[in-house]
């Protein structure tokens, strides 16, 4: 039998040398001011094992991580009508390009890119009676966290400078793919971004995709086994902006990051495992959370492939 | 146990309304006069198990599918040195894109697209002593089917006509990035383009693709265990031109698709599978071969999701 | 001596075989609702001379000719310290193109595309107690003509409309090229495409261009000699969105469309001339507009080649 | 009157500071071994007169300047068919970019970048005996000297080392935009950029450009009044590669470069103006040289603006 702890220890070690080699994500304070020395591990196994390691119960900003919960509330919704508004296809360049964007006329190339989630979001908008309540209230149940809460002080520093996302949703909606006014549109964005959970938290509420759409500890389905294999799949080729061929060629596990440091992996039948550590490569994904998951497919000899 | 068989047999069923919604390719009279209703799938479990259907038995033109070849045989050689001259992101555009390359400064942005294709040919030649055959003889052997050919009329074609692979090999040279003589390093490709398999051959091809490096019949290891995950990740992510991601959405297999209507697949630890139809989509990818594999993975409920 | 006025009727005939031929701007009702058939022509030489056929006295939506004032505006005041901020070089896409944009970075390719004329805009608020104000006083000193005024409707509607131009501001502050606030920046912008003016009024209002900086009819110096030859380079080269080369190729005149339907030229040291014509072509340019100058330089044999 | 030769001397005093700044052109030994300090400036009007200063007879690689020749033999042969071809708009892009060719389908941007320039020796090929000599008998006539050659070794350095230009001429082949076989056109391509000629010579070559398409020691016209104007308006938006705005801006001439170090601009209906300093920018055009025009126009004040 694998001995998780073990290896998550034996990571922790090893990242060690990587420390100082990314940047804080900057652009707002809140996440400015994150020690970049934080560290932590969680996985949850479908068997109900739990392991963990670090700064694993410390809450920290989500997110694009958030992306991942809308996309499966949207999908759940309007199913494959979905994909008529938003891409499946790996974006090729960065993750708020307005160039891809232009080329393809308002459609977003997928729902991972800042544009694709805008979409996805507006789509809950069209749905939902209370969507920032009820983002909150999906993200409580599928991770059994009744408390998990929007930083608000975050929420409002990313509207305060959001110029990049206000100029991607002002695009779309000249391109009729946003049906939403731009301010609710935002607001309702700039809050998912902001939900705060702890990797602990992050792994078990990633479970669901882990287990085929279900959710392990109260047996409730959120997505068809289809549509949790399809959305595993997206996570697999666009959930790390452009370096998903890096991710996949290097860890092998579908999996979605975010600024705030974050990366939650699943592998199918398995286990969901998530990373927390706040230093960014050029490319906006956690260095030492991109090798711990590295050390990690290797060292349990784990993978999807 | 799931009974392969059955599941073929309903599959080839079910593709029949595609028949005619594809086009064969046209390019050159070899594959312009293939028959579009040709229609086989082979499958070869890692248990020795055997299951076919159709023209599983007839050579095509395996095209792009021979990438796979080329990289492997390169990966071994070289290991992870290869990656500085090609790279291992999506390419979010056509298999022969100038565009991407000139972005790039001539590295091309993964092996299966063509430019990439190109220069991994070019490090063979580097390394081989005599090229062609070798990789012949490499085909040969990982398939286990000695009489395994290129056919020539279709190199010469190919040849001929080849303009754009012509564009990319001089734009490639003219960046540093190929180090050989033009000639030779075209001469190579279309040569390797126009290797002639079956649907079982390339079943049985695939097969240490599945199992961790190691040709399953021989116990022979052509790639570490870390290199097999890595090109899998490969074919994920970049197999299929410009609808990866659609394809990992519909398939969820690592595999590669070519021009003459062939896809290979493999899920890890258990299974390749091979499936030929001319009739090609826009994108250049098998119509009722993409559906065939997406009905095989809904079907026996196995993908890598 | 050149009979202008006989050449002018003779335009007149000669293009109205196009009517119908291309489409009124229908992006906000004011310009919707224009009568397409509207056609005049106004020009006025250095000498004094004054001539005009048709709808020359009728005031429309001069929109994008606008972008000719504010940049003399900024060039006045803050001299060459302006291509800091904004490029020269024709854009070489559609002129809204955000993908230029992001490729340099924040820095619009020139001062006519929305992007640059957005930076211009906001240089002048930047100096100006009241811009709104000012730059209506300045339209009325160079044109002589002191009841020209902003059509607050078309403002309005613009406002209401202007998703993309929103988009490109955001997209340029967040690249720390815009100063001032958003809303600001897009009010006066949204006015200074909204100024109404007639064919007669543009057509005085441009001869400071082909007088050498300076105001015939009042001696007032607007841009020094060389000031004003650079901006009527760049009108050249620039002033017709992507359409710039073709209008060089079949006129030879600089000069500033608007989608409004207006065109002014200038043939430095000899006259200025304004054709309304409200039917664009897919470019966004007067289709009788760009023939009808087309056949004055043929039938004149004066333009600056 | 203009004291043109004290005009000429005081830019050769003031553009010396320029030395040193840029790069002499390195991709071929010829030109790589050319002496950057090399100065000259051919002064040549429409009445006769002729002024030089320093090395304006000797001769050097006259480079893209030759495309000024080869367009206007094959606008003069097919008129305005040739636009069907090649288009007639500013680049926004480096020249040799394959980039613009692919989004365009293999019709170059303009006649100007290196892609389109192959397809007007291609039409050159199509309707000349003997493309080779007729291009130099073409330059020897317009010019008036008899002696004028190409520099072999030159054209074969350029043929050993032009991967770019063969990749262009392959891409446009693709795209059925090339009709004769691939090595003849590089063969007279490589020929024109190695055709050797002074300023004295190249001023005088130009000169019809300046006199309405008529050779004003002969009498001979070479193009219409139309088509001379024409091509003077696709030297002033496209004779710079993607420097085209700034030149019209700095200078206000239209004309036309080369890496050799050479420029040569025009005034309609005055004069001819070629200048020579191998030291180039990064954009590929003359530092000094750029200067020197603009140091010219704006001490004579004259200019087309």
């Amino acid at each position: 039998m694998t001995d998780y702890q073990h290896i998550l220890e034996s990571i922790r070690r090893d990242v060690q040398p990587l420390f100082g080699k990314g940047k804080v994500a900057s652009y707002i304070p809140a996440l400015k001011n994150t020690d970049p020395k934080k560290f932590g591990i969680a996985l949850e196994t479908l068997a109900g094992q739990e392991y963990s390691i670090g700064d694993a119960n410390e809450r920290f900003s989500i997110q694009s991580i958030s992306k991942v919960f809308t996309l499966t509330m949207a999908f759940a919704m309007v199913g494959e009508e979905l994909w008529k508004r938003v891409g499946l296809e790996p974006s090729g360049s960065a993750f708020n390009s307005l160039v891809q964007l232009e080329y393809e006329k308002g459609k977003p190339r997928n729902p991972f890119i800042n544009a694709g989630a805008l979409v996805v979001t507006d789509v809950l908008i069209q749905h939902l009676p209370d969507p920032k309540a009820d983002i909150l209230n999906f993200v409580r149940k599928i991770s059994g966290i009744s408390d998990i809460e929007y930083d608000l002080d975050i929420a409002r520093s990313e509207r305060e400078t959001g110029f990049t996302n206000t100029a991607l949703v002002n695009f779309l909606k000249s391109h009729g793919n946003i049906v939403s006014p731009i301010e609710q549109v935002l607001d309702v964005y700039f809050h998912q971004c902001a939900i705060m959970m702890s990797c602990r938290e992050l792994a078990k509420a990633f479970l669901y995709l882990a287990n085929h759409g279900v959710i392990p500890a109260t047996g409730e389905r959120i997505l068809t086994d289809s549509q949790a294999k399809r959305l595993n799949a997206v996570m697999m080729t666009c959930g790390f902006y452009d370096e998903a061929g890096e991710f996949a060629f290097r860890v092998g596990m579908p999996g979605k990051s975010g600024v705030g440091g974050g990366i939650v992996s699943v592998i199918p039948a398995l286990l969901a495992i998530a990373v927390w550590s706040p230093e960014l490569n050029e490319r906006g994904n956690s260095v030492a959370g991109v090798m711990a998951l590295e050390l990690f497919t290797t060292r349990t000899g784990r993978s999807i492939f």
